[in-house]
């Protein structure tokens, strides 16, 4: 930084293509610091070094970074800690240095804006890392393999063309693709380079008669390469965007998103191009699922919640008999699935939280941290799979033992709000923060609360997390965007008791059209993710008729959706497990 | 336009402090076409000129607009008329008019970057109305006097200080206040040059000694003059306003609200000066009232319930005896208001609009759509007054002869929508657009809705609509607040049927502290208006528990605050319209 002249160091904790996951050979905060959650931002002075991270990790913040030399920042709800601290500490004149690479256009922009009468120098052709990294771990480049149209059910060539209509539409040249799912579902191919997401690290740019797709060649099978190459569909090396980009004609209108095109990307256009900004045409247009990966999803629901069922009747007949840890449990979940049709990987990190541990929305289980399933607690389990038919992420929290009435009474409250959501009926053109309020309403009127949002949106066979469709109480970017029929995302309000447990409750729920009146379209959710809710958790003197009658209805559908896939042993537990129940 | 050398004219509904009331002198609008309603855009070329409004104004502007020649722009749902239409009419390196006394700084942006690619020449020194309008009424200056402290609570002296407390935390020399409540609020004084706004016709800019007070010297009182003189507040004539803020230093910094600062005012502004752009300091500050403000607000709504109880009780003892039209139960009203104590004046346009008149959202009876009230239908009635201790807005709906099922149902879902909203407890920090579907939920179930926000901010004895607080689907400006105890606001849920009738109820409610838990401050809602709901269009089997106690409670609160002001007459009749309503 001396040599530099920098006197504020910025990392972040993305890769050149801004995603949620990134490769190891990116996760430097992990590296500096051991704090494994995916979103902080580190401060470094030529005094000391500071931590920033939102809400969700908190707790585990706190806990990682114990006895290192990064301070952990405790925001105020409500506010932006690392804001807040550059404007209050950041000097007149000083200069910032962060990696070009691994910062998006608008965050640039967010930090110039909020330092502006500071006449800040930031220096974004810094890298620092690379050369004090010694052991870093290499980019990982795998094969790359078709998508078959049996699952997403639209042709390569079909899916160009409707991008290429809406770049006509909106007089756009070129389109530039940062972010890896969109340029998977933009190609039908999928590849191992990025965990939990069937992701290749890749660039693409789309014209009106090619798509230039960089990428490591080599990791591409000759059917593939052969098919791409009738399409129009060019590869180029990866190292090679920044460079193209460099040559476009500068009278042309390219369009971007700021969101997930990096810094050096950017600078890499010609001065003076014309460039329009805003999110992506494949994020649109991959939001609202077909017919066919629609069908595929209540495929990949079937086989998710088999695996599930075999998953809880497993814990349930050895409980007591088999030590069970959290980290044997998630591996033990993992086995289960992977033993379905098309089963490719975990989608996430799975979850498993007993008591204390549940009370970290993102607890992410290690050796270290690993608990002993006791006798009496509550049990989170957050997980979702990957499959060639369709991408999972449900959770479901069970009690070992016999509840206290406040468990009860937290798991009921959630599950109202869950219910109330999952039965909404809304116009056309309705936001998901218009929703989000439905999921929590039970809880506010016992003055409860979850410091995350509801919903989002949900990939095929891609990112578990995926942006517009969002429930949450933040009206964001993705928040520009109504919920419409095709939109699949999850449903997940929660309790966190810090210190006891956490209790949540999550489906996947797929937005459909009910019926037009003369107040215009209607559209309501149905929910696709198939498996039983502990009614030991219950007190169904909380729920109302409509609740109830949802419960029923949707145990009655687990069922018969699943028994036909199930051992005679495992029927007759789920039987019991999905069986009717009334109000006391 | 042609010596001008401008190819499109804007005209723009607003005055040069962009209030939603403005004086006759700029009703420009109204004098060109005859439409009405308060929100509209003009745009005249040279072959033609066309109207663009919202959808709550869509019936009225295609009535009023009936053989003029001006066209009126239906828009698409969702969708900007008069943006899309600028988008795609306007031709490059055309020259854009409109009169920069009449837009906000904001407002120009939005053309602005709307248009950007097409090198528009947008000319705001213009005023080609002055020279064509010679019958144009001229500007209003009235006498001001002093709005006591027995009502609102807070001396002059003691609000400026407090403004220029948030000036210092956000390093600011100067301050300038466009909108004449603001200006009102903080220098305890009231006018009469706008309709149903007791408001002056002035300008204030503060910085840390002064306050520069631009306005009509001789409608000062003495006494005020003095006082105002006694505590830096300079009075400097009204034409003065630009010329003073041209010799502003530009090295200091300038707090505006660019939606309420016209583009003359800002480029008055010495080029290079320093400013920050957010809503006005004293617009968040007065959103809040304070303890003796709201026990004034208690106060003015016995006030109106009492004269609100008395004219409905006039309506039904003389129903079918006295001819009885929407004007002259307008003028009605008025009267019984403006026998309560310290009262001002309505405090927006009255609606009394019977069956079909009452689909339109914002209908304003005149002389020629006065309608007479007939022995069958659907009767609202939105009203509102100014007293020197509080301003009022209620709409109640009332049956005359039987209603059918149809009535009943839409009146009973509104309803549920309205308690539901005012029964809503929600953490501290939460937004209005969180808590809209509240008051929409029972409609949406039903294949209902309404096309306009649920509950906007109330003045005291001020403007009838106050930002920042709303409670809307749409997160815009105001929605970046979030709602905090002291806050006022209506709830507003409705239903129109176009060509049959509009039922709303409209209650103010007061934002209020409920309990701190480990979840944070929750707060709640307390309804302050007091009238009674009329029972005979209630379908009781609709209303759940809460919703049938809710009503109940406020029933019996609407009886025991007015009945001590009422005749024995009037009395037994409210009794018997707030007696306790049962579940069939």
């Amino acid at each position: 930084m001396s040599e530099s002249s920098i006197d504020v160091l910025l990392i972040m904790p993305t890769d050149p293509h801004l995603g949620e996951y990134v490769p190891d050979h990116w996760r430097i905060i992990h590296w500096l610091t051991g704090f494994s959650g995916s979103v902080a931002t580190i401060v470094i002075t030529h005094n000391f070094a500071v931590l920033f991270t939102d809400s969700r990790y908190f707790i585990q913040a706190r806990d990682q970074l114990k006895g290192s030399e990064y301070q952990f920042s405790e925001p105020i709800p409500g506010q932006d800690g690392l804001n807040d601290w550059l404007n209050e500490n950041i000097k007149y004149g000083s200069s910032i240095g962060i990696n070009g690479r691994t910062i998006s256009v608008s965050r640039l922009r967010t930090f110039q804006s909020l330092l502006k009468s500071k006449q800040i120098n930031f220096l974004t052709d810094i890298d620092f890392i690379s050369e004090l990294w010694v052991d870093r771990p290499p980019m990982v480049f795998t094969a790359a393999f078709d998508h078959p149209l049996a699952y997403c059910g639209k042709d390569r060539i079909s899916k160009i063309e409707d991008v290429r209509n809406e770049m006509k539409k909106k007089g756009v040249n070129y389109h530039l693709l940062s972010s890896l799912d969109d340029i998977m579902w933009l190609l039908n191919i999928r590849g191992n380079d990025i965990k939990y997401s069937p992701l290749l690290t890749s660039f693409a740019l789309i014209d009106e008669e090619q798509v230039l797709f960089f990428s490591e060649e080599n990791m591409m099978p000759l059917k593939l390469a052969r098919d791409f190459d009738s399409l129009g569909i060019i590869m180029l090396p990866y190292e090679d965007t920044a460079g193209m980009l460099s040559t476009l004609a500068i009278d042309e209108l390219i369009l971007i998103n700021p969101e997930t095109t990096s810094v050096a990307l950017f600078n890499a256009l010609p001065a003076g191009m014309k460039i329009k900004e805003e999110m992506s045409i494949p994020a649109r247009l991959k939001a609202v699922k077909n017919k066919t990966e629609i069908e595929s999803i209540g495929n990949a629901m079937i086989k998710d919640g088999v695996a599930l069922t075999r998953f809880f009747h497993w814990i349930e007949q050895n409980a007591g008999m088999v030590p069970m840890s959290e980290l044997s449990l998630s591996d033990m979940l993992r086995r289960f699935r992977s033993e379905q049709d098309n089963y490719l990987s975990p989608s996430f990190s799975t979850i498993v939280a007993f008591n204390g541990h549940g009370a970290l929305p993102h607890y992410a289980v290690t050796s270290e941290t690993d608990s002993v399933i006791g006798s009496e607690g509550i049990l989170l389990i957050d997980s979702g799979g990957q499959y060639l038919d369709g991408t999972t992420d449900i959770t479901r929290t069970i009690v070992i033992g016999t509840p206290n009435p406040q468990q009860k009474k937290d798991f009921t409250l959630v599950l109202k709000g869950h219910i109330d959501l999952a039965l909404a009926k809304f116009p056309s053109g309705t936001k998901g923060y218009q929703l989000d309020i439905l999921a929590r309403k039970a809880l506010w009127e016992n003055g409860l609360s979850y410091g995350h949002g509801t919903g989002h949106g949900v990939g095929f066979c891609l990112n578990v997390h995926e942006t517009p469709p969002s429930i949450s109480p933040v009206a964001g970017i993705g928040s520009k965007y109504p919920i419409e029929p095709g939109m699949l995302l999850s449903n997940e309000p929660a309790v966190y008791r810090e210190g006891e447990y956490g209790i949540r409750t999550e489906n996947l729920i797929l937005c459909y059209e009910d019926e037009e009146t003369e107040s215009g379209k209607f559209l309501k959710f149905e929910t696709v993710s198939l498996c039983y809710i502990d009614k030991n958790l219950i007190d169904s003197n909380l729920l109302d008729q409509n609740e109830l009658k949802w419960l029923n209805s949707y145990h009655s559908e687990v069922f018969a959706k699943l028994s036909p896939h199930l051992t005679d042993e495992e029927k007759i537990w789920l039987q019991e497990k999905t069986e009717e129940l009334e109000s006391n």
